[in-house]
Order: structure tokens, then sequence, then C-alpha cells
């Protein structure tokens, strides 16, 4: 099964990919764990194209083909070899944050998707999007160390646009994608995404 | 004006592309030479992902979705702007070398054509595909000190192949491909060119 975890920044997603990998491990499960951009080596070598540098480095299309560039060689190489075998692939964030990040920032939307059909295809099985209020997000993102910090750069009033990003994705696929409350202790809401699983 | 040089690894492009330019400053026009992939300095980054590492590094499809992401910002960066102010642009290839490089490799042909269509657009107003026996071609471009050599590692028999691959392409666009035999030398080459432009 393959499991994605979406939201603002700093909402909690690597944390909750963490936990519910930690809990499907304690179960007897295999896991693999997997961030976006990334996974592979492929996809790290284009994820450091993306996350260092200028904001304005590349226009919202040329982003949109590196981020499908990297997701499609973390696909092929790890995700899909993983899904064959069995196991269960935790990924932190997957095409819904291209589609809610590159239309906040002015990217066309039926390129995004054209590009999912054409040359990805593959959607989770199960999203979670762990909602939280962006001031409380946007503090604890920043209070962390990191230099890939060009979406954190772009402030609050986009972080809002994110999150109803998020909310009307999760109506446009309603059997996809679940909301989960992020505003508790880290085990508390770990609890309420355990109870989606089958 | 823009124009493209096209045909098999080692077949006098290069050559053909500064000759042209040469002559259209010589006649006082403004001229952008341009390589691909590269060109702007987002597509040199990504052009070293491409050029360097084992000829296996990435999937057909990725590949492709690199050469686009290049193409693309080389085409908005640099090659709109010149051809907005009437510059010429003279680009040592571009989008006919993936349909025929990536068609030879066995990437499909349906996905190089809809990316074209979905992120590129633009198609050159003229282009001249040198010919050239591959033997011929093979042993100039072996004598050249290089590492970008991916696609000359795959031997004579695949440029055999890239070789039918643009006459055959020739064939689909009559009206902006031209073939011009690229056996004798550079000047004489360079006049048969010459002869086609407007
Ligand atoms: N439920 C929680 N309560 C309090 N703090 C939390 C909670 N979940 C995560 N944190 C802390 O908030 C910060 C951001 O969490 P995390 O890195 O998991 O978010 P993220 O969504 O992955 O962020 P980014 O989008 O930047 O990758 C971390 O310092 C983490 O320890
Ligand atoms: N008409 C010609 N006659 C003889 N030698 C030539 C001719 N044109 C080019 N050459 C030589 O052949 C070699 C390959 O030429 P060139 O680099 O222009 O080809 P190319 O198509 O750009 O190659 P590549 O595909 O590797 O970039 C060079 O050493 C060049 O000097
Ligand atoms: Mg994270
Ligand atoms: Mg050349």
């Amino acid at each position: 099964m393959f499991i994605s975890f979406e939201g603002i920044d700093g909402c909690g997603k690597s944390t909750q990919a963490r936990l519910l990998a930690d809990h499907l491990v304690a179960t007897g499960q295999t896991v693999l764990r997997s961030r976006e951009p990334g996974g592979s080596a492929g996809a790290e070598a284009i994820r450091s194209l993306l996350v260092e540098g200028d904001p304005g480095r590349w226009s919202p299309v040329t982003e949109l083909l590196l981020y499908n560039a990297a997701r499609r060689d973390n696909l092929e190489r790890r995700l899909l070899p993983a899904l064959a075998r069995g196991d269960w692939v935790v990924s932190d964030r997957w095409t819904d944050s291209t589609r809610v990040y590159q239309a906040t920032r002015g990217g066309e939307r039926h390129v995004v998707d054209a590009l999912q059909d054409l040359v990805i295809g593959r959607e989770p099985d199960l999203t979670f999007v762990i909602d939280m209020d962006p001031d409380q997000a946007l503090r604890r993102g920043l209070a962390r160390d990191h230099d890939e910090d060009r979406f954190e750069q772009l402030g609050l009033e986009f972080q809002r646009l994110v999150r109803s990003g998020y909310l009307g994705l999760a109506k446009d696929y309603p059997d996809r994608i679940r909301v989960i409350d992020g505003a508790a202790e880290p085990d508390v809401v770990a609890a309420r995404v355990r109870a989606h699983l089958p």
C-alpha cells in the first residue's frame, strides 16, 4: 500500500510519516520511506537543483518538469519495485504537493494534471493531509535550522493559500484523501492517522 | 528567425552552426547561438546531470523530462527574449533530437510529442539536418577529446537508426526541415545551408 503525507510547511508531515512507519514496522510490515522531491539517487541530484538557490531560479513550468523528473525516477527505481514486492511505501509528499504549490504560485493546474497523467500515472492509495493553522506551523518550521527554505520565505499569506488548496483537493479526491487535525501532540495525531488504516 | 541544426553525432552540426552565425553576423545581423541541452544557466546545470555518468543513469522518460526542463528554461530565459528583439537564434539541436534519440532508445514518441505541445510549444522556423554516413561521422566524433560521450558509446548501429530517424522526420515536416548533404568540406556544406535562407 502506498501512503502519502501532505500539508503546509511545518505541519508535521515528516514526524507523522516516521511515526506511521514505526507503527507498521512494529506490526511486522516492511516499509520503504521516501521524501519528495528525492528518494532515489537521481531524484536527490535533481532535488538539489530545486531546493538550492534563488526563489526565482526556475520558472513555474521548468520547476514542474524538474519535480516530475525526480518523481518519475524515484517511482521507477524505488517505489514501484517495493510495491511489487508487497512492501508498504510511506512518502513525505507526492503529486498533491505539486498540484497545490504550483497552482498557488501561478503555475497552471492543467499542466500539472497533464504531466501527472503522462509521465507518473500512479497516485497514492491513501493520502493524509495534516491540517494546521499556518501561524502555528510557520512558528514550528522557522524554529528549525535548515537552508531548504524557499517556500517558507514566501510567508504566512502564502501558507494560508496552500492550506485552502489542500482542503480543496480533499474535496476533489474524497476516496483517497483524509484530512487529519494536526493541532495536538504528535502521538495523538498519529493515533488519528492510524484510525484510517484498512 | 529561429534556426536549428540536427543530425547524427559528429556530422558537423556545431561547425555549421558556427559558420552560419558567422555569415549572419557578417551581414549585420544579431545572432544568439545556443546548444541543446544547455544555453541558459539553469539549462547548463541540468545538462550536467544529463551528460555525466552512466548511460543507464536515467530511464528514457526521466531523461525526457530533464531535456524538456533544460529546453524550457533556455527558451524562456534566452531564446524568446532574443526572438522578441528581432535577433536570429541559431541552435545546435532542438526538439527533433529528442524525437529521434528517445524514439531510437525506446522512449515513446507520443510522450515526446505530448511534452513538446504541453511545455515547449515553439518549433524552429527552419531546421537543417546535416546528413552523413555514420562511419564517417563516428570517425570524426571519436577523434575528438571529450567526456560527453554517452551517445557515441552506443555505437555505429545506433547511429544508423538515428540517421534514418532524421530522414523520416524530414518527411514528417517537409516545410520546416531541409536535408543537407554533409559529406564535403565545411565551407561547401555551409554554402549549401545558406542557399536555403530566405
Ligand atoms: N504534533 C506536534 N506538536 C508539536 N510539535 C510538532 C508536532 N509535529 C511536529 N512537530 C515539530 O514541528 C516541527 C515541524 O514538524 P515536521 O518536520 O514533522 O513538519 P513537516 O510538515 O515535515 O515540515 P516541512 O514541510 O518543513 O518538511 C518539528 O520541529 C517537529 O518536531
Ligand atoms: N565538413 C567537414 N569535413 C571534415 N571534417 C569536418 C566537417 N565538419 C566538421 N568536421 C570535423 O568533424 C568533427 C565533428 O564536427 P562537429 O563537432 O561540428 O559535429 P557535431 O555534429 O557538432 O558533433 P556532436 O554531435 O558530437 O556535437 C570536428 O572535429 C570537426 O572539425
Ligand atoms: Mg518535512
Ligand atoms: Mg556538436
